[in-house]
């Protein structure tokens, strides 16, 4: 373990392997569960509505304003356990990693994994690192897969929106796509941007106290909240109205935006929620969102209709109305 | 859909990925979990314990005598569930796939995941999709995640290997590895070998009805059955006596270490397994592994005993005795 690149033997399932596992990874994520070095982990858990979700993370650069690749995997999971109602809990990590890739770069991208989920309240109970030639992946690609419990009287789904639901977003949209995309065209800019990566699930609980009744929650990322929204309103069988002026973007992202032809809608987010709100419980919500560290400029976007079903329109700045597809046309590859 | 290769658009997240998983991966599974497409499934289950387990699989080449890489990817997590004593129910699917990928080829890979989902009886209730840009991955990588629930009374792990326990192998080694290499190498035989892919959930359900009590179940994945005895060794702090000639190895199998330089002990199966039984249930468990569809070469290959703690020693077909270390060095990159 001197040597500090990875070699093909730490994917032989050998020796290496063993060192890898055992030096490395293990002592990071440090819980009795992944201790025990099982083929998976042995967890007691009470009846109950357990939410199950996996996410692929194949970022580029690995290494951004605002985490890496490896608090993005954490958050990514957390956060769709989270959108299904659920309390998160357990994490799996499968790792591939480039042969020649640098040792102490894993070890950074694991120790902040291991405090993002300290941080989100999860534990990384399980795990399987592959090695591949050089040139067979690009450096190192992380899947996170986990459950967690639904509270009881939570019932969350996008098939669930209403005409009459508020629809709230958490926050200034296009961070993390925007910060991603300008260092990989090495532009530079006056005014710092970064990653809005984060973990929402305490925001989702403060919101669920607030807003038992809640209907939808979705994380807008690949695609942007215009897909997300277009795939809500098809699945509910319903219309929905935004306000384009509502919708929060940084003058920031909204400069680089222009500067690179994106419309801020498509553009990914990793740590901003969409909630869909029965109308009585939507200032209650709005306001537990806005106290959370991660929701501070959270507001509504626009409502839910019984008009255009599957349809989302936007009424424009300018005083006009333009239907909001989804993304077509890839804007932005490898953006988590 | 009517271009015959991925595309990055089909990674956006946008229309073109909503295709794609609509018209050809929620279908092959089909079932209601993943119908929903929210971002994660929900399922009721009961108290208990649950194993939860996670596989990357990146094996090179995809397809190959006797699987590909999705049902390889299926076989994988149910049997780390199975290993753990569960009774594997439910499976994540991550998919990265290279820019330019047939999507014939997907087409087909899934088709064989959502069967040997069905052989196995688990269900592939939520995935993801990733594509990234050609070069960025070698064709396709899969994760597989998964849990089950351990029913009340087994209790199995690498650590609990007690002196006078039966080693069970349950059939013959080495087929999955060579089958690999002989097709990376270009290498034609007489005598057609194939990957012994499988999955092995029902052998441990009809095993644990025979002998309840088992200590320890693996299977010999990467680092083969060398490593994994050695690895259990260390683990219970308990030596084990292995007899060479005990252990099945096909002649054709054979054939090909020998012209190869490999040594059998140390190459991938996928579809055996370790079993560490007390000796008044250890014919038992033997005979039920044996009336098992994957299982009629099983047998005793040697014992754990109290002596030598934490080493493997070998009784060779010539009489003498070596230490079984564990594998250092890749046979094999990119095996599973």
């Amino acid at each position: 373990m001197t040597d500090q690149s990875i070699l093909l033997d730490h994917g032989s399932g050998g020796k290496l392997s063993n060192e890898l596992v055992s030096r490395i990874i293990v002592p990071a994520f440090d819980n009795s569960f992944l201790n025990a070095q099982d083929d998976g982990a042995v967890i007691s858990v009470n009846k109950g509505r357990l939410a199950f979700s996996t996410d692929t993370f194949v970022v580029d650069p690995i290494f951004f304003p605002g985490g890496n690749i490896g608090d993005l995997a954490v958050h990514g999971t957390v956060n769709d356990i989270a959108m299904c109602g659920g309390v998160p809990q357990y994490l799996s990590v499968g790792l591939i990693i480039e042969e020649g890739f640098s040792i102490n770069k894993l070890k950074e991208i694991v120790s902040t994994m291991a405090k993002a989920a300290a941080a989100a309240g999860v534990k990384i109970v399980t795990g399987d690192t592959k090695v591949v030639p050089k040139g067979a992946c690009d450096k190192i690609f992380i899947n996170t897969s986990g459950f967690g419990f639904i509270p009881e009287g939570i019932e969350v789904s996008s098939s669930l929106a209403k005409p009459g639901d508020q629809i709230i977003l958490s926050g200034n949209i296009a961070d993390h796509g925007v910060t991603i995309l300008t260092l990989r065209e090495n532009l530079e800019f006056d005014t710092p941007i970064q990653s809005d990566s984060a973990a929402l699930n305490k925001m989702t609980a403060a919101m669920f106290r607030a807003a038992p009744d809640m209907h939808v929650l979705r994380d807008p990322t690949r695609g942007g909240v215009g897909t997300t929204l277009c795939e809500i309103a098809q699945k509910s069988m319903v219309g929905m109205k935004l306000i384009e002026q509502a919708i929060p973007v940084s003058q920031a992202v909204m400069g680089l935006c222009d500067l690179l032809g994106l419309d801020p809608l498509y553009v990914a987010n990793e740590g901003k929620l969409l909630a869909i709100v029965p109308p009585d419980q939507a200032q209650a919500a709005l306001e537990a969102c806005r106290k959370d560290a991660h929701g501070e400029n959270a507001c509504i976007i626009g409502e839910v209709v019984s008009e255009h079903p599957g349809t989302v329109v936007m009424k424009t700045a300018i005083g006009g109305a333009r239907i909001v597809d989804m993304l077509t046309g890839e804007q932005l590859p490898r953006i988590c």
